[in-house]
């Protein structure tokens, strides 16, 4: 049984304005489809700049509500091409209350669901506690045409708890629009290390999971908008194998469509083998649920 | 603040009986506090074959109680060398009652701790669960003098769940007692994708959880007692800091006693700017303690 899904991963730079970024998503989204991409995944807030380098109340202007006018543009796009989307945006849910929300389409300009960002991180450089309410939709893949999508949302990447969750519920895929880089200042061996940990965590994800991982970074530059050192995204987008096994990676500072086959049906053979879910101690993970153990 | 500790891991083969096998216990034990070691880690059920490729009864005769004759040598060791030692060893708690325990000692006969493998494995040539009770005490790490040990043995190396309770228990390390191979008749390319997972998803858990990992595994081939294809053990003991980063990896196919020097400050370096305890969506995890979300 042939169930290789082709995915492509749209790895790109701020490109300074919401039309402009649009405009490079729908080339990206086009040039995929006639690379015959089925699904595509888009890197996180990608119709902007990654604004949560400051606090600035002016910013939350950016939000859209969903649907709205960048659903709409990019849900055409899906219908048209037939395509399976996983987009990120800055959702205004209402006046005060906003998310970094993922929208999928299933090769039509409906939405077919969201997710809302879980884990909010807050450090230098990334405020995304002021600017966004953690989700409340819970761990839920989004069912396609493809398959069930397991969309989680960069610092998400972290957390060993979102994507087990995330297998618990029958994902297929799990799926990271991220925005993440370096503190220019950093020497480069804490780079390596920062880089190499962010990909190591989530190839861990595939290899606990038996699920296939597909991440998608920005890149470039981006300064900070009061003076600070600014943010060097480091790209590095790639899909992994339910071993934790490279498909595929992108190159570090280049905008870049990674296309990648994924072999759905290895998920399974894998599981068989390492039947990880057989075994776990459900009668003694009670206190996953506290803070700390104290 | 010098928080430097030194480790070593003994990675060995199966020497033939048990007493050549402590034999080589003894002398790693020897060699690794003339290099300085404040702590050896010895790999899982160092003191006798893996003997699980088969399940007969005649195996228990194997098991011990604890403490028994080789946690009485090992213990000596540990009191005469000034040794922290985690060992690995068959469990005789009754007639009938067997675990899989690791037993720590802290520069004393006396034993600190001890933890029962949580995780039982069950594949062709790892028949553990006929042989292995599951643990009853939970994931605890045991407090010694160079801090709180989250000993885990082996198949708990593959579950997130079991690194993170034992990080939300103040574990200090993350140790890894194990014996894990190849199937022979597998090909080279599968044999490199099972190396690289249990690599990376123990190096996932030190990210996840900002904690050193350490994990030593046997070497050598052992043949299986029925004839079949036997297991070619694949060594590459290793160490981790708290990004993941490696500060130690041993040979595929040799003994080997590999020495670490482990920063125990950066631990708390690393989690202060990726505070991930922090972010953790306890609301939202409930369902970690179901089997499956269906």
């Amino acid at each position: 049984m042939n169930r290789t899904l082709k995915v492509a991963l749209l790895q790109d730079i701020d490109r300074g304005s919401r039309d402009a970024n649009l405009d490079a998503i729908e080339a990206g989204l086009r040039k995929a489809a006639a690379g015959g991409a089925q699904l595509v995944l888009l890197q996180e807030l990608h119709n902007g700049p990654y604004f949560c380098q400051h606090e600035s109340v002016d910013e939350f202007d950016r939000a859209e509500p969903i649907p709205g006018p960048s659903t709409e543009r990019i849900g055409k796009l899906a219908a048209e091409l037939k395509l399976v989307v996983v987009a990120s945006l800055f959702e205004r849910r209402a006046a005060g209350l906003y998310h970094n929300t993922a929208v999928v389409f299933d090769r039509s300009a409906a939405i077919a669901g969201r997710y809302r960002k879980m884990h909010i991180p807050d450090d230098p450089a990334f405020y995304e506690k002021f600017y966004f309410t953690p989700g409340d939709l819970g761990f839920e893949p989004i069912q396609t045409s493809v398959g069930k999508l397991g969309v989680l949302v960069c610092w998400d990447q972290w957390y060993p708890e979102g994507a087990r969750l995330m297998a618990l519920t029958g994902a297929d895929l799990l799926l990271y629009p991220t925005a993440i880089g370096w503190d220019p200042a950093d020497e480069q061996a804490e780079k390596d290390r920062q880089r190499d940990a962010w990909i190591t965590v989530q190839r861990g994800h595939a290899v606990a999971n038996g699920l296939p991982v597909l991440a998608c970074n920005r890149t470039g530059f981006e300064g900070a908008p009061d003076g600070g050192r600014g943010i060097q995204f480091w790209g590095n987008s790639f899909v992994a194998g339910p071993q934790g096994e490279f498909v595929a990676r992108a190159g570090t500072d280049a905008p870049e469509l990674l296309f990648a086959d994924v072999d759905l049906a290895r998920s399974e053979a894998v599981r068989r083998i390492w039947p990880f879910l057989r075994d776990r101690r459900i009668d003694a993970y009670a206190d996953l649920v506290k803070r700390f153990r104290d």
